[in-house]
């Protein structure tokens, strides 16, 4: 996945040789346009600054254009508000809500995305509950509809190369990086699987960072990490570090972490990679680690079925409650894993999207490693169950649930504690499972119902089983 | 580095066809030795012994055998005393010392390594202090000295195919793993050094969890890494774990990290990773947080020229107290970074191979994460100063410390206290740096005065500047 072009729309352009007729796409790579240097914020440093940056898009004629000067021109100003965002794994299932919901806010939004989370479909036999369409559709349909354009970047973040030109020619104030492979089955198919899983998230995440280092150090990187870093400790769950007392001195340290999945894992090595060049760079990063998502729609993504968002429930990279709710909706049993006493924190897709603009919105000073818990409410798996259970009654399903093998290694019964109140201290307003159920998600899955695949749903990754062997068949 | 070739001493052997000259080096690859099975210690799963493992060099005649039928045939015995050992990375400095330790103590040893740490030698334009042969000769020399034959598997671990042959036809109880990317200079020194050190050593480890999971499930590892891991927090280091009261409950979990280079992260990500297959998969792990090493001889290097070790003083891979050693002997100042209050562990080599011995002879139960603070005494750098400025005196060198620029990002005052007793409570009995300093250390770097270049002396490598351009000149 070497490629490395930009794809825009590029209905303002400085000659006609790279005038594109109006709604199409075309390859606007190595376009010149000096003129633009004096339109935009310059977060990145000077010396980056070079006359092959790349602006087709960012004028484009009747957009809703957000401030044009940003007043970090003069840097360091870790409060002042961000206006460019790169969103890496922009086509993905937090990232196309995210990147709609901040170009819906001003925000001007590039996505980065090599797309292999749709090759893993194909090569898994698996497919979204919701027909999906191309990003380059996608894009063009939020431009019609609003007016506003968000470019791609179609290319590989573990290729330096093609990230750096991404740095360059966008020069971000904020880069909320998605682009991870983001399942913990996946990470456990096989060894091909775990090792790709840690070097894409691994490599990736630093190559973010260099670039950040070498093209724009005022960026602030907004970081998807998970809750899964934590494990589940018999004590209270903070918020990145923890007060220890410990033989009459005391010192904050970085909370424990105890990930349960190379997937999991990955996300720690990355948050301590994060912390020391915040260190010893002065990056500016925030650490989100996320709970389990759930939900579909956005108020951006409800705008057109053309914008709307992937939704799995598979084995592989369906979440545990969009799983139970296709499970309901198609007359398959809930599938609790063991005794179903694992709990986790969850929120709602639009929470996410919201959490990460506070995040942006409300940047980290430079220097400063700041980690948020991103979730809402806690469940236990056996909680999800009754919930939906209880709202499938109300739509007259008749849910069942039945308890399978365990597929995981981990505890089934488990103090969890875990804090979450720095996002809401920053204004977030939580959507809560018990109102979104019904009106959302449960409805969702009745109505794309027909297209479930019941073969996909049932786990087909143990965590013991893994081998070192390839498999090349559809799991 | 694909090259996957069995490189061994074949005097003993079942056909004319491999048959070589009396102490020359052939390739055996490919030999068929059905008969070798009943002849060894079979720790590895049935299912994995296939008639073509290769064990031309496992019954030289007139070699001091080990007990050819291991107490783990039956398996799951952790008491019973390792027989075969793989010592990954061991051409290196401490991984050599190691291998020659343990074939003399009667361990069959295999030695696995890519030997690229004398390519980065010729990349860097750096030397050994003291001259080395290739570890053909090494091996051969032992042979000739000592009866006892150390086989040869010269490949890169990121090679899976490469390694699981190597864990295939050579059946280890113990692994000890050296095979990493072990500088901190060496990782900071631009973009692609730090992709390639978190590379290498992560996905390398991983390699080794895997082929130990697959191919020998009761194989011991026993993994280097460093008690950088811990960072200079303000409380006492404990050894791997951390009992903490929080909130009125406790619990104790893995002691918080935080490293500080890419180097030293990576041994952080292979501590987690580790942590996470013993508790999945039931592999049996040692992780050994060693100090800085210090010395150059050991009773087994010392035995014959072609045997010595290599010795590093320069600003890549040299460690402080050999630094010192050479800057005294050579009239350069020594060299101290900052204001010197830098605190560290440290040991002699003979404690190194002493210390992986006792972890060897002890090993881990199995699904056991067991960590092991290797290091001695405790000393801040101006205290190296101080020791190798007194002890020059008395061998008649004036020596003087200057003060120069920290390349690095690290406190250079604070407290520093960190626990060491599990491996003395296996019998470690130290060197102590003020008996070895003139015994050894000082002479040796004396010894090889003349061989010093130093243009090498002076770090070279900045933790601040490293960029995303690769500096492909010598630093």
């Amino acid at each position: 996945m070497r490629m490395a072009h930009l794809v825009t729309n590029c209905s303002f352009s400085p000659s006609p040789a790279v005038k594109a007729p109006s709604g199409s796409t075309s390859y606007c790579r190595n376009v010149v346009l000096q003129s633009s240097k004096s339109l935009f914020s310059k977060s990145c440093s000077l010396k980056q600054r070079k006359s092959y940056v790349t602006r087709a898009s960012a004028a484009v004629q009747g957009q809703t254009q957000t401030p044009l000067t940003s007043s970090q021109e003069s840097s360091g100003h870790s409060s002042s508000k961000a206006k460019k965002v790169m969103v890496i794994g922009g086509d993905g299932y937090c990232g196309w809500a995210t990147a709609l919901h901040l170009s819906n806010k001003g925000y001007e939004v590039a996505i980065v995305d090599n797309l292999v989370r749709r090759l893993f479909d194909h090569q898994l036999g698996l497919d979204s509950l919701t027909p999906i369409t191309s990003i380059q559709d996608r894009v063009r349909r939020w431009k019609a509809l609003t007016g506003k354009t968000i470019q791609l970047y179609i290319g590989d973040i573990c290729d330096f190369e093609f990230l750096s030109e991404g740095f360059k020619s966008f020069e971000p104030d904020a880069a909320v990086h998605f682009g991870e492979q983001r399942s913990a089955p996946y990470s456990m198919i096989d060894r091909s699987r775990a090792v790709y899983t840690q070097h894409n998230n691994v490599i990736g995440t630093l190559n973010v960072l260099f670039a950040i280092k070498e093209y724009c150090e005022e960026c602030h990187l907004v970081k998807l990490g998970t809750m899964g870093e934590y494990g589940t400790p018999n004590i209270d769950i903070e918020e990145g570090f923890i007060t220890i007392t410990h033989n009459g001195r005391t010192d904050t340290l970085p909370y424990p972490k105890q990930a349960s999945s190379f997937y999991h894992l990955s996300k720690v090595h990355d948050s301590h990679n994060i912390a020391f060049t915040c260190k010893a760079w002065g990056i500016r990063a925030t650490d989100l680690n996320q709970g389990v998502v759930y939900g579909l729609r956005t108020d951006e993504t409800a705008m057109h079925e053309e914008l709307s968002n992937r939704f799995d429930y598979d084995g592989v990279f369906g979440t545990a409650l969009n799983r139970f709710c296709v499970q309901a909706a198609v007359g398959h049993p809930l599938t609790v894993y063991g005794k179903g006493g694992q709990t986790r924190g969850y929120l709602d897709i639009r929470d996410t999207v919201q959490c990460v603009e506070l995040a942006i919105a409300n940047p980290a000073k430079p220097g400063e490693f700041r980690v948020f818990n991103q979730f809402t409410e806690q469940f236990s798996v056996n909680d999800l169950a009754k919930l939906v259970t209880a709202a499938g009654a109300k739509l007259g399903l008749d849910v069942q649930t039945k308890s399978v093998p365990n597929p995981r290694v981990e505890a089934e019964e488990h103090y969890y504690n875990a804090k979450h109140t720095k996002l809401i201290e920053l204004g977030l307003v939580p959507h809560l499972l018990s109102d979104s159920l019904l009106d959302s998600v449960l409805n969702f899955a009745i109505q794309y119902k027909d297209r479930v695949d019941t073969t996909q749903i049932m786990p087909s990754v143990s965590w013991k089983k893994i081998g070192a062997k390839p498999r090349t068949v559809s799991v």
